[in-house]
């Protein structure tokens, strides 16, 4: 997606070889009318697959999920992250490992937000070794509902969420994909 | 809000004397259409105060916050919310103790997001005892910005939060106004 494109080049911020700072658009500055084209987008790629809920986790997830959410006129769910969870007979729970702090969250779903009918599209903000989805599709499966797809914002494909998706033929679609950082410069993938 | 207030008597579960669940549209599982209208009607209320900025925290601050900044065109801040800071040099930090969960946590927005010259609009999910509006007002005075209101999707106005606004002459508009919880019933405030 262009605009997206553009916006990662102009304000986004390469640190080191595997991290893209976007803080002043997307994870702690929003940039609410960039979110509304978001949301649109993800709505014109998966409008064929009667999604009836859309699923994120906290907290930078909620933003993109809710524009998508506000495009498809349904329902928006956000696991919410724990360190460890002692009552559990309501919820959903799944472990997600996160690479960055290397600590492990446990996320949760309050059970009687997802149901066997359901038809799901998780979105997020990055994908990147696809912890966070991985814990999400957990939750589907327990939920016996319907994983249609996964949306998302940033991927950066040289990390293995992308490759984990495809091999499991889930319909993954990222609005910006990034080949590799070369001299703190974004290159992106070509547009298939 | 009539739309609001509807939908609290009909989806919200009040929990003893203090407690008003609304997980169903407003802080896990989110209705975007709400959303949408109650961040119209922020800016219907607010939309003569020229604002620059809308402030919120994490996680539940973020959905109403950001269809507050679609429907006027700014950029949404979102405080993250931490356990203890050590890192603080590019950081306004402010302390919020939840009476709810009895922890002090601390709050932090980058420096590069607040600026001398922004006009903000704090937007919250709840207001009860005010902590969380009074740690984001903290750091907006940190910042020497200027704060134009406070807009709260629901408030508890039998708890302290509100009195400590008015006391301060701050603009609160809470778009749904609960005066007490009786036998599990929500009775509203008259609307002025």
């Amino acid at each position: 997606m262009k605009l997206l494109e553009d916006r990662i080049r102009e304000d986004g911020q390469v640190l080191g070889a595997e991290v893209l700072k976007v803080d002043n658009f997307l994870n702690h500055q929003i940039d609410p009318d960039l979110m509304m084209a978001l949301g649109e987008e993800f709505h014109r790629q998966f409008k064929d697959q009667k999604i009836t809920k859309i699923l994120t986790v906290e907290s930078s997830g909620i933003a993109p999920a809710l524009a998508a959410g506000m495009a498809f006129h349904v329902p928006v769910v956000f696991a919410r992250k724990h360190k460890s969870l002692t009552l559990k007979d309501d919820l959903y729970t799944a472990e997600v490992y996160s690479f960055t702090k290397k600590t492990a969250n446990q996320i949760a779903i309050a059970q009687k937000f997802l149901s066997a009918n359901d038809k799901c599209l998780i979105i997020d903000d990055f994908l990147a070794n696809g912890q966070a989805v991985e814990g999400l599709i957990d939750i589907i499966e327990q939920a016996n509902a319907t994983l249609e797809g996964v949306g998302i914002v940033i991927e950066k494909s040289f990390q293995k969420g992308r490759k984990l998706l495809d091999e499991r033929h889930i319909k993954t679609v990222s609005l910006a994909r990034i080949k590799a950082f070369n001299n703190g410069q974004v290159e992106f993938e070509e547009e298939a």
